[in-house]
């Protein structure tokens, strides 16, 4: 792979990402609105908000895949939602198709499925039931990608991503969490895959306590390495147990399931 | 039922909905961004454009209940899309919060699966496969939905309209053709029932040939009475058979699979 | 069919099939707990306790097909349970084994299922959700016929009655109702298969708003002929809306549903 | 359609359908190894072994369209199963293929399924349990032309008929007749759809009673409108109950499973 | 947790789950109609007739979890089942909801399933064939456990117990195995879960023939770490092979298939 | 086991096999139309045309166990596979039944579902697409074997080979690989299990990107140890990535689906 670019460098797994993945292709053009700091040899900087068309497609032209982390990764105002993550998603897919449909790893989201509850399990095939206009957003991107695939053939991998952080921090990230190894090792099968399609992928960890049925996706050949559960022990002792009948028990979005609709940022 | 809103209601369904609906409520607000003629003694009429907010709330103000068939309702630019569609819907059901979640009955439409085959036949549940911008912002719309209802309790009939006109035009309309008057008798289920919560509905007459299972929606009561097979022979006759290759033959979409991303409108 | 006997006679849905089973056998034995009046020149009337086992014995002796009504048909306390529905179905089975494995109808209901919600639809394989011990006890009954027909042969209609009064009440019927020529012609079918196995079968009338499929049982051949739908204008006037937070309008047992553990009867 | 073309015409379904299907085709081809008898001024008549690949190379030029039921339409030896079914049908797929691969109704049979109980319901992508060579020689049938569709867009459809016969005879047929007149409307459906694929489709009237869901078929706009069941009360009268643990009684395939391989014919 | 009852603390698994679960609580009370031997520091010895309302509730005071294995453990009379079981868990439960609704883990069996073939595979929500009384009043205790949690909110961990044992005993245990290292580590995260709800979960350890699919449960965590399989050389060696066609060979039940209806114990 | 007859036994697994299945017979029987070299000791070597109905009486007569991988490995013309396959396996079944019924293992293929794309994931009871002449033979032999399943009682593993080879040799054996030693010890299982049945099994690897779920046949406790996943490296350095659109990229059949029919060999 010649160009990758990664949109939301700057963001929590972004960062990770952008030194993880630098294997992956000789450059590594890194986008994001925050600030990237110091570009490393193999490195571009682009500064870009989503919104902007034009810059979409400037960014985009010359790579030969994405990693779509850009965007709000967050609960946050409607007019922010909308210039980020749906004219943005939507900026990226006419600048991918205007510049040879590179492949696409689509950065989704368990808030795609918030409103299950936790003792529920099931495959990526589930309706959606989204926790805020955060998850609302992250559906329109994931029928779009459908859209632009039987449409045009453009390839995406919809990840919808559970907890990505060094370690599991709660109860419910025994279950949700996606060790940063294992989403490096996923992009790693997304890219290298003869044929990739558009199948949706759940980004989680091999988690003894996980809610999802991955088995759709075997042909990837991707096996997360990574359990949360090694990490019960600590989370039992350090982490109070959430109440029964709270969000954090009850649902798999947990309290983004009980977030109000933001007016203003 | 008080006043029942009815968006979009200069367009084509609109226009027959606004009789057929009229003895559901003592008064019926019309709007619409074209325009609606003379109010009727139980008609208000009001010019909105669902993308102003301001406006949306003040339309919605004082209704009891909603018929959502506001926005475009084919394919468009994405501007347009996003404004009307978007964040149409998005200041729809804030309006409707703010003003004491009157039930909505939302208008999505079958090209939000438009991508299937036409000899596959399924439920609601199915995953989504839109096959334009306009497919896919009803993807967002029925995300939009469910979100309102899991998180606040917002009622909404999602009706995925199939090709609602007077009669069947073509070969693929025996599958996917609702009458008006099934239409309008979903609706009188839908604002009478005891209690709604969130269903998605097929809009689709009792037609020999419908690709859909619309049995999960059972508990409204809603029995549709028109079979779009009465009208074969006549179409058998007077439409050319479509070419088995063609748009109009493989996908339930029919030829909005084919359509372009409309650049400008 | 020589000799039918049927169970709690006395009962409402008793005293209406002993008129309408009467042409099925030349001799109808009915029993009850309660008075059954006079008999008529084909019945034989036998007062019975079904938690004697003794009884139960000699009251099944001699018959060729039992439509198994009796024990409380509806909430109390666990001690009337106890002994009406288990040791009383459980003495019903052991007579029927002992005197020649006569073909059994098995009254079950609907409060197996109780806690779905109204707007679920399914089959007779989902997993129970009793709405008290009435509907467990007939959990129990359930699982106590499919053991004989595996272990010994014994073949049983199970039969999940609805709502069985000779009009729909509430909005709730308008899905749930029985009619009462629905439920004659479906013992006929019963009684007549050259082979019954043990099917379990939802006793619902042919409504439009049935939450329930049947047709794992369609091997019967029973067609319902009614429809509840035919009383929907009559309901919709003299019955007030429940709240749609009510175990009304919420969930497919109703009141049910709310019922206390009955300590005394 | 100018040239229609049916094999078998000789048998009991082929003699009924060379009347039904007449006013398909300007020209009707009836084939058989069995006399034909006279032809009518809109017939042409052949005789063809099915296992003599250069007759039916011959038998298919200059057809639009196929009726499939020749071959050995019940048990017999291998060597008649091999000869007629499996080369016979192989021999037309390769006709066809080099002929401009006409529109083929290929008639399967209930016989792929026999060993199923008779209180199992399912749709056409159960598991096949052929009850004898017939049946395996039909389950070869229809994955040739599922192959045969995949690889060369040969469209076929595979219809398991279940009894067809001017009315249902017995007790297992109250559930698998097929009337005459549903047959036809069938075979106007696949000829006349835009677009036919290769669906599998009960050839099933629509009785009460029946054991199959055609709903996959639906897209053909066919709607069956005979129903066995009519037929129940003379049946009951004129027929022995059969043996509740006969053949008759436990499988869908009847007889059939009882047979031996036979030998000789 | 304060103080663990452990109910048929005197049974097979009872007298090693003394040990195992000592740990999880400061006091454990043991309760049996058998001799219980002395009591160790931490340990409450109660002599308690599950069929005892009283008794019961006295039993359950001051309880924070339950693990209840108390009842008939296999097949008996009807009398004894009917006390010890189905009156016995009647009791447990209205004793827990008057004492603070305690979690509870309720021991039900794979003999709710146990006519089921060894060859067929399935996850918990499989309608239930049971294998015997003792099976029947297992179903019983399963709906009363989901009626008090739909009902009350009292939570269960209903675990359909395998064969709990040392070591794996026939070729059958190959398959339904529970070694006494997962049951325990079972019963930790049933009572350490945030939120458990009313779960069913196949007891068994994650033996390479094992017949059941847990993956509904995996919210809890738990993992089994013992297989069968490294007992099958012993077994093959030393265990001889049962008849093909025996129940110990057809059936998940095994012999409880084939016992009679015990009369008198 | 005494004697185990290996068809097929000079073709590329039955060399292997005829190593690695000596330990589980006092005596095996080899059998080809091609040269078997030299017998060691305990083997005895048989020529047999599979078309051949009395040399397959004799070849099967006093054998135990067959390990059936004899007549056309691949695509071949019509006249082979139905002489190989078809009456071979037809002479196979008859030979085994005549002869004490000993247990079949059957080497069926995935080319029975080679046109299902790579990205679909199934289990055993998915309906059949196979991609050629050889994958039809293949299904006519599962359908022969459960007849003979149901009808006789004649036990068959059929095994649906993937790619059996030493190692994986592409990017599809990623997916499709079966190592030697997995499959023998699937052999094992099959013929030490005390009750067979009819399973179909997917002849496949512990592969990370495997497209198959065999749980339903977890009942015979073979449990692959091998992984194609530790080749991957090895595959993507020194194999060229195919086409995504080619046959190799696109189906789990591979080039298999681009056959044509094969006319003359």
């Amino acid at each position: 792979m010649h160009r990758l670019l990664i949109t939301g460098a700057a963001g929590g797994i972004g960062r990770i990402m952008r030194q993880r993945l630098a294997p992956l292709a000789t450059i590594v053009r890194l986008s994001d609105i925050c600030d990237l700091g110091e570009a490393a040899p193999n490195e571009e900087l682009v500064s870009c908000d989503l919104g902007d068309d034009k810059g979409v497609h400037d960014l985009v032209k010359g790579c030969d895949a994405i990693v779509h982390l850009g965007g709000m990764s967050g609960e946050a105002s409607f007019a922010k939602i909308m210039n980020a993550n749906i004219a943005g998603c939507y900026n990226l897919y006419e600048a991918a198709r205007a510049n040879g449909m590179p492949r696409i790893l689509l950065a989704s989201s368990l808030h795609t499925v918030g409103f299950y509850r936790q003792d529920e399990y099931f495959d990526a095939n589930v309706p959606l039931r989204p926790d805020g206009l955060y998850g609302v957003s992250k559906c329109f991107s994931e029928a779009l990608a459908r859209m632009y695939f039987d449409k045009f053939g453009q390839e995406t991998a919809v990840v919808r991503i559970g907890s990505c952080f060094e370690h599991p921090r709660d109860h419910r990230m025994l279950a949700s969490w996606l060790s940063y190894g294992d989403f490096a090792s996923l992009a790693e099968c997304v890219f290298k895959a003869p044929r990739l399609g558009c199948p949706v992928i759940w980004g989680v960890s091999n988690n003894d306590a996980r809610w999802w049925d991955n088995s759709r996706a075997n042909f990837l050949g991707w096996q997360p390495r990574d359990n949360a559960g090694l990490h019960r022990a600590r989370i039992e002792e350090t982490v109070p147990l959430p109440d029964p009948q709270s969000s954090s028990a009850l649902y798999q979005g947990g309290p983004f399931t009980e977030y109000p609709i933001f007016k203003e940022d």
